[in-house]
């Protein structure tokens, strides 16, 4: 039995999310098909994290376990003869003993794209949040950095997640111009439930000055969803790489 | 009696390409249904450009017709209210009388990109060429320059083109690096049936060595379009602007 290790890029725009749901085609279920397909075994597949509907995914990690005598390395290549064309292995290896994708995690990065202009923005609508105004970059930034650390995070998640401990350690947030988008940075230790669309829409109300940055200390301090600022749409959302 | 012009842009992925046909779901008919709804009129519409299917525009011209009252510059508004999303007016106004988008063109401007990295190819396989070869730009560069000027370029016509005077002149030829992409530029004055693409496709093959620059001499007075390169697939053209 040998582990694999994959990490794989995805377009989640046609995915009704990374995880298994009955009756909906997910990541999850076509690259467990696709193995099941090169392998010919029943497995149990395992994710560093789970992406909601229409996010995305530059650096998702994987695994699963095989008895098949495809070489580790050569995964790539046979599931990608077989995987749609919106998901892509870029590199399988065998995986260290015991390894687990979620649980092994140190860091993740994820990254938000925002498309400022009118024109081109057909092309990005299922790739970058579409906000065609004005937005004070310098305040977001100040917005960002006051989100580094380790807080409890609960007026950045969901209400109604399941999380017991809302304490996350926030290694780093930026906010940088990379044309055509406004890209923010977030890596951290772990994420509640849509805690980095909502720190993003929390950054973008402070780029439109409905906010200013000394208040982050309050948002946080809060702990209520309320005070921060909305969820912002998942299709500007990519997990970018999982660090171990 | 006023005539509008519109610049438009659109991804041309999930259309029969611009020109209307029966049955079909075309970019014209999806603009002649938008401006029917919005004019409550019966219309004749003219563009500058029928481009192919999964063929993009970043600013094709289009104009048409209208008793309507709504003003000149604001069609791009009540337009997009009622297009779909990968379909966009970006600019209305009226237009100089007799104005015809494709007679009185000038110049027409394409770009092509292709895209050459393993990593992030999800993303683009319905905006670029995906071609993860060696490219040796200096000789594409060298044999786009040679393509410049006015010449016969019946070996860059797709076999089978009704047109009968096949000289045309291409007034600018580009090869550049425009990260992710590799970005072809062709400015020229008309274009024959599938031109742009078998130029790229031409212009490939010099990149990775399977034609020298200076072939491009032979090519063109060889009037034959064996002698040219492959047509490159729809998706990585964009009609980029049209001068009048």
């Amino acid at each position: 039995m040998t582990r694999i290790k994959a990490t794989i890029e995805y377009d989640g725009t046609y995915y009704h999310g990374f995880q298994r749901q009955p009756g909906m085609t997910t990541i999850e279920s076509t690259l467990v098909e696709a193995i099941q397909k090169v392998t010919g075994e029943k497995l149990e597949l395992w994710a560093a994290g789970r992406t909601d509907a229409r996010v995305h995914a530059r650096g998702q990690v994987i695994a699963f376990d095989t008895n098949s005598s495809i070489p580790p390395g050569r995964f790539a290549r046979a599931l990608n003869a077989v995987l749609p064309e919106d998901i892509k292995v870029l590199q399988s290896e065998e995986a260290a003993f015991g390894f687990h994708p979620r649980y092994d995690a140190r860091l993740k990065h994820y990254s938000y794209l925002v498309y400022r202009q009118e024109a081109g923005r057909v092309f990005y609508r299922h790739q970058a949040y579409y906000l065609p105004y004005a937005l004070d970059l310098g305040a977001m930034q100040e917005a960002a950095a006051r989100l580094q650390g380790t807080h409890d995070f609960t007026s950045f998640c969901a209400s109604g997640s399941g999380a017991r401990n809302k304490i996350r350690t926030v290694v780093s947030c930026r906010v940088l111009e990379r044309p055509p988008f406004l890209q923010i940075n977030v890596v951290g230790d772990g994420f509640l439930y849509n805690m980095v669309r909502i720190i993003v829409g929390t950054l973008l109300k402070v780029g439109q000055k409905k906010m200013v940055p000394d208040q982050i200390d309050e948002v946080i301090l809060g702990r209520n969803r309320a005070l921060a600022g909305p969820t912002v749409p998942p299709q500007g959302l990519y997990l970018m790489a999982v660090i171990y």
